[in-house]
């Protein structure tokens, strides 16, 4: 076994992660940090500090990064139109590589050499912590409890609890699902969703009403862009993390943002999981309409074919590499040109675009236009555009070539 | 001037290309032969037969090719998931391919050296049109009125009907819109559309309600897939075409399919566009969830990679070239295990997928259970998985490479 | 520790595979059956049964699969141009999952629960062996003993051959380089080669003379495609593997086909090799040659951009997936028209393309001549090709957009 | 026709573009401007100062580019390691975007409407100069005499010199080809190249020998390294258009860079060329060696897969251009640490690496080494790593799911 001396734990104050700090202290004999963010999963986080010291933690690290996990993670993902297999917005990927940062920062200042985690061995995010704590401090020591122990079930918990007098509250209701939540997304998986043609029940959604639920009437929504990031909502200027909280509020209230997928994990099965990202949902469309009108047709092309590989890199845990890095570059250096203004319509969950407009439009209306455009554009030109296009197919077709 | 003998136009019936026919005639000296076709644009075809036998025609060619055109043309392309710029279905681009071969069979047939079209030169579908004839005929010669002639406004076309005795019909009610329709869209552009910030009005939309007006209690549906082309809805065997009628049916009376986008045309400029696919909108997403729990994570990743350069391919009327045959060569391949069942709810504009099944799933319970796997998988495996995934990160980092 | 009845044991005769033949039995109590397989590594397979015999084996399986090796695995990946980082030809990565094959498939034939390789921890072998097993037959046992046992060291193993009276070979000359060698490649590392800028020494070379002992006269061979494989050299028809024994021997006199890199491993780190690949060299610019004239200009692109995809599969092991063959779907597809000749010079090192024909070629000397071409091209098409291609450049600067 | 008051044409001093110049007055009308740019064609430029004086020509620009060329166009190429379609080192198409920026800066210092060019109708060059144009000055005229007048014949131009008193030089040896030169390369079209089977007499080339006629000792070079670009050779510091200069010479001597193809233009054709590259074919192959130690392994791969792209856009003319700007702001962030030596052998046509050196070496000789480690890497790893990959595979193995 792995020699430890001090191990910074991401702790949720809940019954595993207190489960873990007691086992590591017991089985590592090492001291334990723990770290409690707010990235905005709309529970308390000061609670897990009384829950701490209950535990006998003398290092607690208690941290409100809603604003940095926005600014720095969340809109730059954005700025791709990323999307992990067609559907799913990164609301849980992309949340890790900021965890990963700061426990690896709190490791380095406590003068810790592990960082433990209450990720399972089956899933991505033991995946994305650890290749982050990796990339960011290559001589630490990771402890992953799940993989580790033998307390694989609740009922093995609650003893263990009882044995170390561990409180452990009695929530009522408790959820049958695996569920994982920041301020982009919430997200549910296990329970019955593991038949993946059993449709998810109505009360298992948290952050939105269903369309059916939502207001008879439609709301329009003005969004004010910044080298692709959201600055303002109806000329009213937000900070990041205070437009997607706008945004999840007004998205959710109309029923916008649901999703129920099968997807690929990066340790190899397929996991059926559903997703609440309401703001993230408006913000793609949005998003793309901004880009419609400010970005030249090969950059926004090369954008989108790259764009999966983007995507998979965050949902692999790769955010702290190389290769994302130099993605990122390319992307942001995309964005200076996309400012100007979308108004969409909100309506039982349709986001649709009603309008966009900016300083940097590329959009002309002269060369555009049905109407007579005073010789702006010739169309004789077509003619040889056509032409030398169709030479290749002209001279295989000539050759006797049959297309297949 | 080219010498032209007989030339194949693609008639629609209407002002524009009646005038082409008259037009050709006197300009070219050379017999015209119209090709009128039924892709599901929602008007007799049978009308164009009086109306071209009035204009002298005397081989006239009407045909029904809704099967043709969804079975070759609309179901392959769906197959890969296909969307241009993040948003557009295709809908016009998909229907030029099959009008180009029906062209150059019909010159072939009726002995014909050239055909002509009423696309204007500033579109994409000139390109579309001639492309395609140049790759299947290519000596074919390609008559475009509008790139050649000076009637070019709607006054100097009327002015052209009275001298040449070209009945116009009075349409009341003249869309104010540039319009196209097959059985998997309609398109608007023009008029109002030109200002990218004004919204699109109510009354332009022909093929769906409104969510607003769409029914109060929701629509499920089951599709039945076999190599990734639906086969059956709701245990009925259809034929394509059927289906996508179908699916344009349930879908427009739901609300669902409305798209308002600024494209980037082929031709260099941007254009905007509105258009209703309410049978594709379904599709697409049905066709994912039937892949997400059939495909192999790396060959939908591959397809999910290449999937906008075949978009590209369409859009910009490659379809009948070499690379967009080898593309759907190996889209095709992938479908093989692409079978099953979708389940669909549709209410007020809203696709959602609610269940799919196949006996061909790749989706193992035993693995991805939340629940005791019995062995199924080990977690320790992911410590190595991930450490040697880590290890290129862990390298760079112990030789004081920064993370940019 | 697993329970196993008997292994198939990828078995070279040398020491290494005999101690493991040994120690299987001894750790495991079961059954071993060898494998031998002639894949053209220039030794004689046939000795290895005696060693086998000696060792108490029951079970010896001896197979000559070069043609097999050359025709469905090292042909159709030269079908693609394959390089591995620019430079590797892959000589190892395409012999290894024939050998995952055969294990299985006499793993089936004899009842074997496992299969065993000598591949160390920290390479790439072990990777692509045991992924093609994994992916053939799911439940089968891998044993790889470099990962489990303690026999780290030359001595230690000597010592156990002594304790189990395994006759050892003496070798005189030992080369201190780890090599391995097939029909397409024999490969170099360790050593003095761990020094990335040590030069290589002349006498490690073994399967070329260098550039300055070749020939002084250069060496004229033509080469025959059918469906971008080599099918007669010299007009002289052959088998897969005759040619590439041809070409070895005719590239190796020529000093042709050396090649020393550094390289990324699949398992994380970089690594120094160096590689004699003649046939493979020739092989790869002939290929070009012959595509040059026969290929369509955009499958062409479309094929280089997906080689390095491709190129990965094959070099972490995932010749046996589903994305590798569709992949390989495609670029097999493509071949249908790369028939014809090449005709090359060989002289100290260098293969020169002198001249390509082809019944398929698309090259047309009427259009691409620098003399009249009676007006098979009309170079006044070339305006309206750039002015529309230009446009959306033109857009851009016309509404101020700086280009970086 | 265009009314075009004062043209700026790019003014080699030889017979076409004298003849241009003269009908570019007569045509138009208009007042011409010579530019004529020493690219290290080899020959010099100061001559055609008296040509255009002769010509009446007021305003003569003559420039040395060789330093900006060789800086700010080959070595950010080189960063890439760019080759399109496998073979062709872009040695025309690098030159022609340095000439289109500096035509239209001249147009702006002297307030000409136009620029004009000596590139035929048929080939590449007359593109990647207007395109260029375009995206620069988007209002500029072009005037392409090639592709408007009636002076298709070597004949016809010497009667119109005759006509117009432009002195013509009697040329002896007049080569049969077309022929383009810069400091990266001379090419070769027409006269028996247009027979693809025919191979290239030994008399054509000029800037190199044979490897025959290459000396019988090697060479060896030592070449530094700072962010990707050459900065000394042998340890002598030396300028971009230095180092390429000392490389030509170097590699023109030891018969190295000779390269024959058929090649794919933008406009439609194959065609036939052939190439001498002596310092761009030494400049690759070392460039290639000094990342494979400096870059990680997923960046030298993205850059890979996107170099054919990259290429493609120089070739079709598109240097000046958004998205090849936005990756070439990607290649370069990617060559931070491309710092270090390579050496390498030069040997009648072959350019060998023998040895690479950086303080930024990725590469760890504690973890690759043969020999024993000391516990930097855990084989063990390795299984888990393994088995994680293979889950998928073995899931649709058990499922039933063929390989194809």
């Amino acid at each position: 076994m792995k020699q430890v001396n001090k191990v910074v734990l991401a702790y949720s104050g809940g019954l595993d992660t207190s489960v873990i700090a007691k086992w590591l202290e017991e089985t590592y004999r090492c001291e334990v940090v723990t770290f409690t963010a707010d990235l905005g999963q709309g529970e308390e986080v000061e609670p897990a500090r009384a829950k701490a010291e209950a535990l006998g933690i003398k290092e607690i690290f208690i941290e409100d990064l809603r604003e940095e996990f926005t600014r720095d993670f969340v809109f730059p993902m954005f700025r791709a139109n990323t999307i992990y297999e067609g559907e799913y917005l990164l609301g849980t990927s992309i949340a890790r590589p900021l965890i990963a940062k700061r426990l690896v920062e709190i490791a380095n200042e406590t003068g810790a050499d592990a960082i433990s985690h209450g990720a399972t061995g089956k899933g991505n995010d033991q995946v994305r912590f650890e290749l982050g704590a990796y990339a960011l401090k290559p001589g630490i020591q990771v402890i992953a409890p799940w993989r580790e122990w033998d307390l694989n079930s609740r009922e093995s918990l609650l003893a263990y609890c009882e044995k170390h007098n561990i409180v452990v509250e009695k929530k009522k209701g408790k959820s049958p699902y695996s569920m994982d939540a920041n301020l982009l997304h919430i997200s549910y998986e296990g329970g019955i969703l593991e038949d993946p043609w059993a449709e998810a029940e109505e009360d298992m959604w948290r952050w939105s009403v269903s369309p059916e639920q939502a207001p008879d009437q439609s709301t329009y929504i003005e969004l004010s862009y910044q080298k692709g990031d959201i600055v303002a909502i109806d000329d009213q200027p937000m900070t990041p993390a205070t437009v997607l909280a706008y945004l999840n509020k007004v998205g959710g209230d109309n029923g916008i943002g649901r999703l129920d997928i099968v997807e690929n994990r990066y340790v190899g099965m397929k996991s059926r999981g559903c997703y609440e990202t309401p703001g993230g949902t408006i913000m793609l469309k949005a998003h793309r309409a901004i880009e419609s009108i400010t970005l030249d047709r090969e950059v926004a092309h090369l954008k989108d074919e790259l764009m999966p590989r983007y995507a998979k890199l965050i949902y692999n845990g790769y955010w702290w590499s190389p290769e994302r890095e130099m993605l990122q570059q390319m992307i942001d250096q995309s964005q200076l040109p996309v400012n100007g203004k979308v108004r969409l319509k909100l309506y039982k969950g349709n986001v649709t675009v009603v309008g966009r407009q900016s300083d940097n439009s590329l959009f002309d209306e002269n060369i555009a236009t049905f109407e007579d455009d005073a010789g702006a554009y010739d169309q004789a030109d077509a003619a040889g555009f056509i032409k030398l296009n169709a030479l290749r197919l002209k001279i295989a077709a000539n050759k006797g070539r049959k297309l297949l």
